[in-house]
């Protein structure tokens, strides 16, 4: 039962609203599951979608403001308490290691949990494995704040029918997908001649900052990118001084970028209604969802994914 | 606008659920508000039912257990935010000083609170003034927890129909009041001839324990006697392995207290319905409420305090 999506947890900015909790969002990625940002109340909010706390296998914490962290205590409790069998890795800056040590020791418990706290030093690769890599990159916020994008490799899917009527197989294809080319039969074949590349799927996280390259970087040709867009670009310059961006700064970022599907989060509690979000974003960029607390963003699935490779592999 | 009441907050014990909260309890005393046991979650429970940070003035912690003191962090966070200008106390176990720091400066934020921490030693008076007395009394739960009660003092209503009666007016009153009899006209006059003694009010909060002679001390002839009842009866020896009540301890307890209104609360997970644990206690105590995430259970406001005292001093 492999899916790839977003659960939005939580959305509001500093302060909860009665139909916005602090932050929090869950990327379902396969067999992994990345928590971002966890504010206070996300236990529950977990509870209210149906997120199991063993469904966690990776932590990633922009930010130590109290919207961004505070819910980590309760995280661990939780995954200590339900016996959680795997090791969760928690990513955080490495200057809030303080808040991270707080949090994770905030009240008595019999500690079950099995965590590998790292603290990021700079931006840069944070994580690697067959299934992604995670690069952080620092954004511009007051406080040492961090960014993420998780991405899958590139892949080449190769078609059996072609190395059949090639007389390619065993050794010869490991060769070809390794070295990219090899000599058979008396000619040179190419990978692209029996193979299609698939695009590894990536997404960004980008959390209070004010626009930034690095938040472009992170974005760049991503699936999706989720992004805060605490004001409306009426209140620019309030968004500059705090360290903050708008919803129209927030779509510039993404189309510079090319990231195609643009979900604007983390809203100022002053605003009643998103659809001005909306509104402002989607002047600019053609795919924007606001969240609400709740949302669900599918992903296509690694068999989606791998159906439409065969499908555009198919003459 | 004085008005008594308590607003509950959150009702669950150890995890929350779609319908309870993690605990959180607001006691609103004509202008002070007295906050016990944050939860975390606490601060949007506030917002949910319409409570300023602004209206607490003391905030009561039983002990260190995760589900009553979380919440701690985002509330302290929320006064400093809101900039409230008076001075918040703090009651606490002294033996959990480290969870308190670490909750006080959980992360990140600029501090703008007033708070004055108070660790408690041992059972005793905490508070005193003219409003109130506040003693904290060591409960039975495994790790130090402190059960409460608020009590106002009692006051004599002087009736100055009687006093004009009997020719009595400026110094000679207050003597009176503060000797309970003077010598006037030739005569002995005693407090209770021209004076109504009214009762003052009390309430007793007392949190994961196993029954105990403490519980009942705290609970003695209180108006309302706010009281865990994790488990039903059928569960008593888990409720005594893990240092919890059932909902019939706690209805004993309030009986043989004489306490006048029992409120159940910290209900496990496990049970769907409170119906059970009304059940249970009614068959022992007259007047029993469970309590739900919102509810409010009004008390008498000083002002229909005063005008019951006259009545009982009308002919």
């Amino acid at each position: 039962m492999s899916s790839r999506e977003l659960l939005v947890l939580g959305t509001a900015s500093q302060v909860p609203t009665r139909h916005r909790n602090h932050n929090g969002y869950f990327l379902r990625w396969d067999e992994h599951g990345f928590l971002f940002d966890p504010g206070e109340g996300t236990q529950r909010q977990m509870v209210h979608f149906g997120l199991n706390a063993a469904a966690i296998t990776r932590i990633l914490v922009t930010h130590f403001h109290g919207d961004h962290c505070l819910g980590l205590a309760g995280i661990v409790q939780r995954i200590s308490l339900d016996r959680v069998p795997h090791t969760v890795d928690v990513h955080y800056p490495a200057s809030g290691q303080v808040y991270f040590e707080r949090l994770r020791g905030a009240s008595i418990f019999f500690d079950q949990s099995h965590l590998a706290p790292h603290g990021i030093e700079d931006s840069g690769e944070i994580a690697r494995n067959d299934a992604f890599t995670i690069t952080a990159r620092r954004l511009d916020h007051g406080v040492d704040c961090f960014g993420y994008r998780i991405q899958e490799p590139d892949r080449w899917n190769v078609s059996t029918a072609r190395l059949e009527e090639l007389g390619l197989r065993g050794p010869l294809v490991g060769q070809l997908k390794r070295e990219g080319r090899i000599e058979h039969g008396g000619r040179v074949i190419r990978l692209e001649e029996v193979a299609t590349l698939r695009r590894g799927q990536s997404v960004a996280f980008v959390m209070d900052t004010r626009a930034c390259p690095a938040a472009i970087e992170l974005a760049r040709d991503v699936d999706l990118f989720v992004c805060e867009a605490t004001f409306l670009h009426s209140e620019i310059q309030e968004a500059q001084e705090y360290g903050h961006m708008t919803a129209r700064q927030a779509a510039e970022i993404a189309r510079e970028a090319g990231a195609l599907k643009l979900v604007l989060t983390h809203f100022s509690q002053r605003y009643e209604s998103s659809e001005p979000f909306l509104a402002e974003a989607r002047a600019i960029h053609g795919d924007v969802v606001a969240a609400e607390d709740g949302l669900v963003v599918p992903l296509r699935t690694r068999r989606e994914l791998r159906a439409e490779a065969a499908e555009l592999e198919a003459p």
